[in-house]
C-alpha cells in the first residue's frame, strides 16, 4: 500500500526504511529537505492516491497540533491520519473530533523500539476505530517485529498512547529496580566483580530482562560508569503516567519514586536539603556546609 | 562427582534431580524419609569419600545454622560446606569462621530459578575462596542453565547471598512496575483490553522481560486476577537489601516502595489511616468511617 | 463595610459569623434557605451598595465556576469577587480574566482553619492586585487570628490558591509523619502507653504542633482508634501539589507518598498487589490467597 | 540530690547547668579537663554518697559502650546508671542486664530539645523499671519543661530510647514536609514573596509548629537559603526507625523518602542516575552528560 510519512528524524527515518523493505511505498516529509521526498505537505497529500493514509511522526505537543491542523485543510473525506508521535492520550480525542468533522478518520499509535527497531521492529499499541485500523494494518504488519507480539489494537482513540505511556511508566520503574540494585552492589564491600554479576543474571534469574541485556553493554563499555554523569531526562510520559494515576486515584510509588529520581538528578543543589540543613542548624546547631 | 545435599524440599529435591542427570553422584538427605536417601546426617557423611563436599539446602535461620554447627561435628579438614539456601550475608561469615576453625571450607551460593529450575537450570551467585569454589565447580556446572550465563563467582565468602538479595531486590521493584502499570491499564477508561496489551508487550518493547511472560501467563489463567487476593508475602530478602542500603547510605527509592507495599497488603485495616483519618476529623470536622 | 457572602455551609457560615462580630454588614446567601438572608443571588448584589465586594464560598469546580458566571451578569465596574473556596490555583487566572473584561476585580483567598476558624480566627493567604486586595483587607482583618501572623498577600492572581494547596500539601505529609510514628509506636513491644508518649511530646521536643495536639485529643477520645477504620479521603489539594510539582520538575516524594497512602486506603483490596501474588505464584509456585 | 553526669559537651553541659539551676548537685565528668569538675570516672564514683545515680551523656556506640564496661566495675550494688545518650534502642537491654549481674540498675532516656533545652527545658522518654526511674525522678522533673508536658514513663528498658528515635522519625518527615514545600513555592511563578508565606502560616493554620517557627527564623537569617549547600546529615535514629520498621513490617513510606533523600544529597553524583542515563542512551540513543 502507499503510506505517507512525516517526520524523517532518528525514529520516523527507520520506519520508513522497514516500511519500505516489507514492499509498501513510503513518501516521506521532513522540514529537512536533505531527507525529505516531496518538498511541502501539500505535495506529499498531492502524491497520494485517495482513500489516503498519512503517518504524523514529529514530536508531541506543538508540532504535532499543527500538523493535524494542516492535514485537516489538506485532506480529503476518507482519509486517515496516524499519530505515531509521543502525544499525551488526551490529545488523541481532540484530534480525532477536529478530523471528523471533515470525515477524516484517526488512529493513535504508540511506537517502541528505539535505535532497535530497524532491524528488530517496533511495538505497536493503537487506538481507534476498528474500520481505520483495518485500513493501515498492512503498515502495522510491516513495522511490528517478526512473531506472534508487539502489536495491539488496546481500545478505542487515545488507547494506543495510553498502553504506550504506560510502558513507559513501568520502563522507569524496571530501569530504577536495575539501577537501584547496581548502586547497591557497587558500594558493597563484598562483591568484586559486580559487571560480572549483572552479566550472569541474564540467564536462569528472575530478573533477565532486555533491559538487563543492554545494563551489561553499558558496562562493557564502561565498567563503573565513570564517562557518565547521574543526570536523566525525562520525556513526558512519566509525568502524564503519574498524572493519570492521580486522576484514577491508582497509587504509584516505585513509578512515581523513579521519576522523581530523575527529577533530583538534574538539579546542581537540592532546594529542599538547603531548608533541611536550615532546620538542623536552627534546633540542633548542626553543621551546616556553605555554598560553594 | 559426589555431592552430599541437605534439603529436598522443591527446591532442593529438583536440584538433586538435575544434578543426577548431569550424571554426578548426590546423597540426599532429608527429614521427610519419604524422599531421603539416608536416614541421618551421620549416615550422609559416613558415605560420602573424602574431601566431602556438602550442599546445604534448608530454611535460612535457625535451620541453617544447626545444620552447620552438625556438620561442624560430623565433618573433616578439607572438606566443603555450600550454603544454597536463603542465608543473610551477615551470616556467611560467621559460618565460614567456624567450619575454618576446624579445617573445613565454606562457600556460599544464592540460588534463582525456582520451580522453573529444573528444566531451565538455575542461575548461581556464589562466594568463597577460589579454591573451595574451584572444588564445587561441577555440581556449578551442573545446575547453571545451558549458555555463557546464570553463573558468577562473585567475591568472597558473602558475595553470593549479597548478590542474590540485590538480585531479590531488583525482582520486588520490577514486579512493582508491572504491577502498578496493570492497574492502572485497568483503571482507565480507554483501554478495553488490557492482558492483550500486556500480551503485545513480549516483543519489539524496552519492558520486554521473563517476568512479563508470567504476567501473560498468570492473565491467561484469569484475565482480571479476580481468583486472588492482594496479598503478597516477603521472604527476607527485600528487607535485607534495604537494611544494607541503609548501612551504606545508598537511597533505594523504589525498592523500598515496593517493600513497603507487600507489608500494606497484609494489613486488614491501616493502623496509620486511622490516625489519618482521626486528625482529619480533629481539625475539619471530615466524616470518618467506622470500623465494623 | 459591606460584605456579600455566598455560601453558608460549616466554613462560610462561621466566617459570616466571625465577620459580623467585627463590627462589619455581612449579607449572606445559600441555597438553602434556613440559613440565606437573601432569596437569591440578585437579591444579594441589590441590597449591596457599590462598588460591591463580594466573597463566594462554595465548592471549587463546577459550583464555584457557575458562581463567578452569574457574578459577572449581576455584578458592575469596580465591583470585586473574592473566591475564598478550594479553587485550583489554574482557575484563578481565568476567572480574573472573565471578570476583568466587565471591569469586575477578582481576589483569590486560601482559608485555613476548619471547625476552630471562628473563635482562633482563620489563616488566609491572598492573591491578587494591590488595589483589590487593599479593598478587601477589612474583611481580611476580622477573619485572621489575633496577633501578627496568619495573614499574607502572596503575589499576584492564583497565588493565595497556590499557597494554600502547598499548605495542604504540607499537611499531607506532616499528618503522615505522625500517623507513621504511631503506628511504629504500636506495634513495638516494648512501649506499653503509646498515647502517653505523645501526649509527652507537646512540649519541649522538636516535633511539638497543633496537629500533634489534635493527635492527643483524638487519643484521649479512642485511645487506639478502635472507632475508626483506616480510610482517609483527600479533597483535591493534595493532587494538584502533586501535580504542581511535576510541572515544575519538582521531587516531592514524602507529600506524594502521603497522597498514595490516602489512595490505597480506600481500596477493598489492591489490584496491583494481585499481581503480585500472581507473580510469586507463577516463578516460585510461592501460596497465594483466594479472594474471598 | 546528688548527680554523677559523664559528658559535658553540647547538650550535656547544659543540662549540669539546669539541673544545677533546680537546686541539685551535679559532679560531672568529662575528658576534657576544662569542663570537668573531677579527673576521672573513679573519683566522680567516689565523691558520690551511694545509693548512687550517675547519668551517660556521650556518643552512642563505643563510647557509651565503654563508659558502661567501666560504671559497671567502679559502682556498687543498688546503684543506677542512667543512659541518655543517642543509643540504639536494641543496646539498652544488653547493656540493663550487664549492669543486673552486679545489682545496678539501668535507666534509657531519650532527650530532645537540642540548643533550646537549656532554657525550654528538654523533652525527656523513659524507659526502665518503676523503682529505678523514681530514684531518678528528681533530676527528670529539673530537666522537663515548665508545665503538663515534656516526661513520659513510656515503658520497660529500651521503651524511652524506642520513643526518642521514632520522635526523630517522625521529625525527618516532617522537616522534609516543610521542605518540599518550600522548594515548589520557590519553583512557582505565581508566589512573589514564600518567606511571608511561610511567616503566615504560624498563625490559624494547620500545619503550626515550632519547626514551622525555625523555619521562619532560617529564610529571616537567608531568604532563599543561598548560604546554604543542600546536604544533609543523618544521625542514626532516622536509619533505626527505618529498620525497626521494617522489623515490624510497618509500612513508613514518608519517613524512609525523607532518609532516602538525605542520603542522596551527600553524593555527588549519583551512581544509580549514571545507570538510568547509560540505558536511555543504550536504547534509544538518549543523548548523555558526561562527567566533568
Amino acid at each position: 500500500m502507499q503510506l505517507g510519512l512525516i517526520g524523517l528524524g532518528k525514529m520516523g527515518g527507520n520506519m520508513r526504511e522497514r516500511i519500505r523493505r516489507a514492499g509498501h511505498t513510503v513518501i516521506g516529509y521532513d522540514r529537512n529537505p536533505d531527507v525529505s521526498d516531496v518538498a511541502s505537505l501539500a505535495e506529499l497529500v498531492d502524491k497520494l492516491e485517495g482513500p489516503r493514509v498519512v503517518w504524523v511522526m514529529v514530536p508531541a505537543g506543538a508540532a504535532t497540533q499543527s500538523t493535524v491542523d494542516e492535514l485537516k485543510d489538506l485532506l480529503s473525506e476518507g482519509d486517515i491520519v496516524v499519530d505515531g508521535g509521543n502525544s499525551r492520550w488526551t490529545d488523541d480525542e481532540k484530534h480525532a473530533e477536529e478530523l471528523r468533522a471533515k470525515g477524516i478518520g484517526f488512529v493513535d499509535c504508540g511506537v517502541s523500539g528505539g535505535v532497535w527497531g530497524l532491524e528488530n521492529g517496533y511495538a505497536l499499541m493503537v487506538g481507534g476505530d476498528d474500520e481505520h485500523v483495518a485500513r493501515v494494518k498492512p503498515v502495522f504488519d510491516a513495522l511490528k517485529p517478526e512473531g506472534d507480539f508487539g502489536y495491539v489494537h488496546a481500545g478505542k482513540v487515545g488507547a494506543g498512547h495510553f498502553s504506550k505511556m504506560v510502558h513507559n511508566g513501568i520502563e522507569y520503574a524496571m530501569m530504577q529496580a536495575y539501577a537501584e540494585g547496581w548502586e547497591l552492589l557497587e558500594a558493597a564491600d563484598s562483591v568484586t566483580d559486580v559487571r560480572e554479576v549483572f552479566r550472569s543474571w541474564q540467564q536462569g534469574t528472575v530478573i533477565r530482562s532486555w533491559l538487563l541485556d543492554l545494563a551489561v553493554n553499558a558496562l562493557d563499555d564502561d565498567e563503573h560508569l565513570e564517562k557518565l554523569r547521574g543526570f536523566a531526562a525525562d520525556s513526558g510520559e512519566g509525568r502524564w503516567t503519574v498524572e493519570a494515576a492521580i486522576d484514577n486515584a491508582v497509587p504509584l510509588p516505585a513509578i512515581t519514586a523513579s521519576l522523581f529520581a530523575r527529577f533530583a538528578s538534574r538539579q546542581d543543589d537540592s532546594p529542599q536539603m538547603k531548608m533541611i540543613a536550615a532546620l538542623r542548624n536552627q534546633f540542633g546547631g548542626h553543621a551546616v556546609e556553605s555554598a560553594k
